[in-house]
């Protein structure tokens, strides 16, 4: 007999909610509960999500915490900023689990300095492949998801801090997804399709932060992230290149990283020869990563594609879930990715 | 307790074999057996289909009876003309699923006319949603699954068969995977993106019998199709905009597809005002259809989109396969596409 | 010595301002005055059209008549029903170029029904290839640009009008520039890329009446129009395909297009056996068509491929500046496409 | 009276040969004579450049001295290691621009170690935008064209060369006509949409050792290079991010780059604020540049954008024959992309 988790899901109309409703339609543990919205509240599902055709007939409710509540879990799909005042009033019966930034950051200045106000105080981090990221995900009543960025940046170069140098460069190309469903010029097919550009260059994107500390925690010491973003035209995945100096020009990386994503059932390093492409992971919660040295420089490189919806987002937030309820990590998730 | 059926594919290097493979990962009564190709053979799976993680290191098989036979199921995905040679040889113990175009006319004249050589014969045709489809499928020892275009073009206007004159005009705006991974110029991803470009005009496409058959059996009566399709810059998916003269200006068109699509698991009517997109059926097993009547023409104008590799081959080869198992018609399936 | 023609543009932020300015820095006789927008007015233009390097400070000023009046030339790409009450207060001494429909239609009944409020009136229509199609122009004080549909569309049959029955059928797939920089969701490339939609179907799309007028007039004789827009994951480009029953089955078709467009510069029908695409026509002012007649059903389809915001608006504009001015029509412009 | 020069190019059939002949049709003072194919050769131009209308009917011959030897000018647009033979035989009164690699390094050992082979020897190279790079040029004989990572990467660091540490990181995302029309799976369209993927990692790309010698020429010691090119999907356009640590916390990096350029008709460092996109410099001789600096790392950022095929290819090719002709260097070149 199994157990049926009920869940509520805020901010349904938009693409993280959506993709969260995609993976949990797949999970056979979940009840789908209460889906809410804010201007779209009041919309039948299907005309934002048509793609999710068992849901087409629910009606998208107003967030707040009386729908909310009640459920055994709660997927927070908000703008920044939106979820502290919530999911303090769900209380310790319901599991939140954040797709925002609100609880990510450690260090309340740095929130501060990023993304302005208050901190809303720092919940367990929800990359379970970082070095002893389960144990505080396992039996969690909040989990804090990881930025998309930080999700590949930080599992392409964690299995690496030992080894390298104090500062890092990562160049991210990116569909355009991770930025949500928001109406600006920038966003339009018209201006994406044909064509790449930057965008918070010189480390001014908000997930440098965290990025930093996700790298420093795993070395052990301050390790300098230099990120840049990159919009390329294709709406979902990341592709990742990370590099930084190595300290010994003898150092055995591709052992490194065989050891440490040996038993993960979601990290894949690819075999010597073939490189991570975004089409690939796709709706997985899969991340494909590849690694080599380029002796010239003694430069480590590390390329890595996530899909930034799925195991950047949704995937990451379904696979917590499991954690944090018990059940078997990998339930309703799937490596394989939808290609061509 | 469940039966495990044992499968084996026949170009496993290829799009429509690795949808195949795709979806049968997820379905729970499925075994996968030997992978076969042509010039990849040798080569491990992931080289050639690097999403399908759970089976990296398969190695893929010459394309022999020897390999294929003693599956419960073998899939074919390969050139016109190579399926019929194959299956003679397997025996009726096993299931063979034809997902090219060898059995799928009924007229030897037209095969002969539109592929040329000799015809191997007609199988029970796998579009269960048309008239009377189900039939020959439940049981079926061979199935030949339809072409993409046939596909929704036929389940976009047999509903209406009986409500229209007797030539039909479809336009059918396609994804490039329908073309396979041949090499060929026009093919490349540098000429294919930012254009449009029809081909096959004027009724030299080989779909265009198919979709003449499907509809005149509809139909009880011949129909002319004059049909069109158009490459457009992406790798999946086809909208299939299909029109005809109504015989009367007082006919119910969404009533008829109301009926005919009440029942099946797959076909969705879209509710008025909502049009079909591929997107929202990309890597799922439904075709969204939306209908109006043009009242200055008294026209029917009819829109469907389906996945090319899902529903339009892939998907519709589990779910033949599934009614020729006696399994519900749906396992392993899904109406959720990966989006945006 | 070279006369120089001093023009304005207003609405210089949008596509169809910024394809018109791309041109007209190209055009030998043209000095670029006035550039006004609506919302963006007091910003740079480089803002807006950041591939207009030669024009990158100017100052974008509000559309008034005293920004406007004293240009020889006045070109007003603004959104529908803003054109009439400007035009009019601009006076004879200036020609004006509406790149919008205000003065398209020559049916008052037909704008009341299509675009809603009472006609501005009836301008010269800029699309000189038509029969008798550069009468009006030649020396025109008002020109009424041709919507891109319309212009595509009618040059793919207007050659046959004689030959076919009294239908047409045509199904256009366009890139998203067409509908402007109109921030809705469905526009954003998110949604747009990897999928095709429909819109405006069902004869519901306002460039039907513009078809039909012209391709009626072409006749002398009414011809009914079935007109279904499609959107694809291109930023520019139409590709028609356009279908009509012919009324005999000797029709030399190709002889009637070939005659049509014998000295036509900007119209080209391609040898047999090469079919249009998109890309050899983007940002040229060429249309490229190819014609066939499928044999079965007694059909002529016909292929034509335009840039929708080039010859499908902006070169058409200055292609009739020409015409206007006496200029040589083919000033400024170019059959060479920019492609891959 | 102008002079015409009569131009040939050997490779018309490929994508930087169709560039050249876009980019010459427009270029006032050229003849085009002979227009040279391999495989192709017979073929009318049409087929392969269908966006060349003015060309349509030309027929390709082949690639010999023969066919070559009288114009003024010969543009090689061949693989690499096909110029030197010809370039020999065509004699000083021919002037050869080689759009190929195979004279642009100065390093015969890096030759050999690249590209295989005995080194063919050095020539001019064309890039005049770099310091002191005019000097040659003005009245050359003989140009190597840049490649087009290297253009677009040696502008963008060029200036800063005093300013920084020995090492940059510099990941280029590219369109995919760089890689030409080889038939390749992974340029399939279908591979390519919607998908991102690098190549030639850790140093392995044939272009590192060109960006190096062209910054350590630049700035008087060796500069080590970390060079990634990521295809994207789009057919044009290169989008490369430059990072260096600066030497000076005080640095002041933009008048650096706003004194190099100051009067460069071609490299344009925006206005604050602004970031580059390959759209905007889309079949123009533009390179677009912003700079940065990460204080947080006191590391440089510089983002450029250039059309591959154009300044990155053909643009530079038809600059250094103006230069060579003692011709105005803007000639038949202009900074206006074609956008969106």
């Amino acid at each position: 007999m199994r157990m049926t988790v009920r869940i509520a899901v805020a901010g349904a109309s938009g693409y993280a909610g959506g993709e969260l409703l995609r993976l949990l339609l797949g999970h056979p543990d979940i009840e789908i509960g209460a889906l809410t919205a804010n201007s779209s509240a009041g919309d039948r599902l299907l005309k934002h999500q048509p793609h999710l055709l068992p849901l087409a007939d629910r009606e998208l409710q107003d967030t707040t915490v009386e729908t909310l509540k009640g459920h055994d879990v709660v997927f927070l799909a908000l703008p920044h900023g939106h979820s502290a005042a919530l999911a303090e009033q769900l209380g310790d019966d319901t599991i939140v689990i954040d797709c925002g930034a609100d609880h990510r950051l450690t260090s309340a200045d740095d929130w501060t300095r990023w993304y302005g106000g208050e901190h809303a105080g720092t919940w367990p981090y929800g990359l379970p492949e970082l070095p002893h990221g389960r144990d505080a995900l396992v039996g969690a009543r909040r989990v804090a998801v990881p930025g998309c960025y930080p999700t590949v940046s930080s599992l392409a170069l964690a299995p690496a801090v030992d080894l390298i140098e104090d500062e890092v460069v990562i160049v991210a190309v990116s569909g355009t997804s991770g930025a949500g469903k928001s109406l600006k010029t920038n966003l339009l097919g018209s201006e994406v399709m044909g064509s790449a550009s930057a965008y918070g260059v010189g480390g001014a994107h908000r997930h440098t932060p965290e990025i930093k500390q996700n790298l420093s925690a795993a070395a052990g010491r301050p390790i300098s992230v230099s990120f840049t973003p990159v919009l390329a035209p294709m709406s979902r995945g990341i592709l990742a290149t990370c590099t930084a100096t190595l300290k010994d020009t003898a150092a055995n990386v591709r052992e490194a990283y065989e050891k440490a994503y040996a038993d993960e059932p979601f990290v894949h390093l690819l075999p010597e020869g073939l490189w991570p492409t975004t089409n690939a992971v796709l709706g997985s919660n899969a991340v494909q990563l590849q690694v080599t040295v380029d002796a010239d420089l003694n430069r480590l490189v590390v390329v890595a594609a996530v899909d930034n919806l799925a195991k950047g987002t949704a995937g990451a937030a379904v696979q917590c879930m499991n954690l944090a309820l018990g059940l078997p990590e990998t339930t309703g998730l799937s490596t394989v990715g939808v290609a061509p």
